[in-house]
């Protein structure tokens, strides 16, 4: 298939690294540099101690028609991405966002565009603007956003790598909110606390205030199996221990973190609902003085 | 009386305002250009809109005999003025620190020193090296750390001015540990949080971690007349509610902020008793993080 991948982060860079193998990958880029780079110095992705080279088109801006765009940018930079999608003809798209809070924005936008969820469960971390380190192997849980004949996509995407895997799923619902839940049970700790996922379940203060935004999260997702779900979320931070979570890495490197697709989401769901989160009330608004660092001003 | 003060930061500046009134002052300072503003400009204080002027001798370093020296630096200070006043002739000095961590300090102080504790209650926020706001009018409470005849330490401190009253009493461990108490309901989670006062009682999810706070710090202490304090705490958010806490403050002017003597005085205590106090242990994490805005490296 003749694939574009919209964002050259980390998930972009690995997307298009694994794909290449046995797809036509254009990197859609923000910055023009970036764009330059990947087509002059190729992809380098790096898993396990070993490093691969890929070569891809890679152009900056949203154009073209592709068999399939696969859309990898951060929640806060999806509505600049739709206005530039709603310009271009008909097309199959799959969003890859964190959190759930697409959804909503998915659910309000008025195209003719076939569109795709999927749920990222590799840990990635971008190295440069060609370079990734796949720290994480996992698969992408996909499925449709409408009910519609997914055949053609389903077949082409079955040929993947087999770290890379891309599995169709009806209940990718379900697959959203458990990784919403684990998302926000390790992210906003790990950026306050300033420590690797494996210390929230070595220290127990900890733990106890990672059980507290589960309890919250559960209830606002409406979920059941709540025993399952926490021995979930403890085998993820025992798996993913010696990590540095997406959130933390944003604030480590001074970026804007996924916050509003994680916490604001929840919370926004909860005053809906009329369910009190003072945990996670509590998490959103010390993440966002960790991330604006206001430590010079006070509003 | 000769009265020798030691810092001259907020407390230190209004201690020597107001009682430069009533007594002979010298500012003790750590750097000399302070010493130097104090002597060519006087002191400025501002109370209510209205701005008094005072003069006073300043000079820098540790030095001399006086009648009482009172100890203003902040905890994170403390050891190194006792080792300065190690070297001095035999004297009465008066702490003003904030928790209680000074006491354990001073309990293994070998000393011939008088030693006397006292409280703050004053609200007061530095302006400039000579200048300061009385922002929260309150009283001093202090008694004598030893047992001992107080009587002339008491009819000298009896002269004050009426803003700026100073108190005996026999019971000033609990006006410490209730001191403390309110400090460590406010101070961590309006720095953590960059809110003033009031906020905390605004919203219900941050008063509702802050009650988290109160439990764990009244078991830790080992207080009864849960109410009360809990009633106490309220009030003091409310009296206060447009102030800064001095937490906050210290975070917002990149300076070290007293999570030691407060947070962490409370979490040695709990960790002796083996009581566990999940919300505390996290808020001083995050409050190290914030502290020393950890946002480029990762240890």
């Amino acid at each position: 298939m003749n694939i574009g991948i919209i964002g050259g982060g980390a998930i972009g860079l690995l997307c298009a690294s694994y794909l290449s193998q046995h797809h036509d990958i254009t990197v859609l880029t923000r910055r023009k540099e970036q764009a330059e780079e990947i087509r002059t110095s190729g992809l380098k992705r790096t898993v396990k101690g070993e490093t691969f080279r890929a070569s891809v088109k890679a152009r900056a801006g949203i154009t073209g028609v592709f068999d399939l765009l696969i859309v990898t940018v951060k929640y806060h930079h999806l509505q600049e991405v739709l206005d530039g999608l709603s310009t271009l003809p008909r097309q199959r798209i799959l969003f890859l966002q964190n959190g759930m809070a697409h959804l909503l924005d998915l659910e309000n936008w008025d195209t003719s565009h076939s569109i795709y969820i999927g749920v990222v469960e590799h840990g990635a971390m971008k190295v440069s603007d060609h370079a990734v380190n796949h720290t994480g192997i996992g698969v992408i849980k996909w499925g449709a956003f409408h009910p519609e004949d997914t055949a053609a996509v389903r077949n082409a995407l079955n040929e993947t790598p087999a770290q890379f895997q891309m599995i169709y799923t009806d209940e990718w619902k379900k697959v959203l909110e458990e990784k919403l839940l684990v998302n926000v049970c390790i992210n906003p700790l790990t950026a306050l606390l300033h420590v690797k996922n494996g210390e929230l379940i070595a220290n127990p203060a900890y733990e106890y205030m990672m059980k507290c935004a589960f309890e919250e999260a559960l209830s606002i997702l409406g979920l059941a199996e709540k025993e399952r779900l926490w021995s979930h979320v403890v085998s993820i931070c025992k798996k993913t221990a010696a990590n540095q979570s997406s959130m933390l890495q944003d604030i480590v490197k001074g970026r804007e973190t996924e916050r509003k697709a994680i916490v604001g989401y929840l919370l926004k769901k909860a005053q809906a609902q009329e369910i009190t989160a003072p945990h996670l009330t509590f998490f959103n608004r010390s993440l966002e003085v960790l991330e604006k660092k206001q430590t010079k001003s006070f509003e």
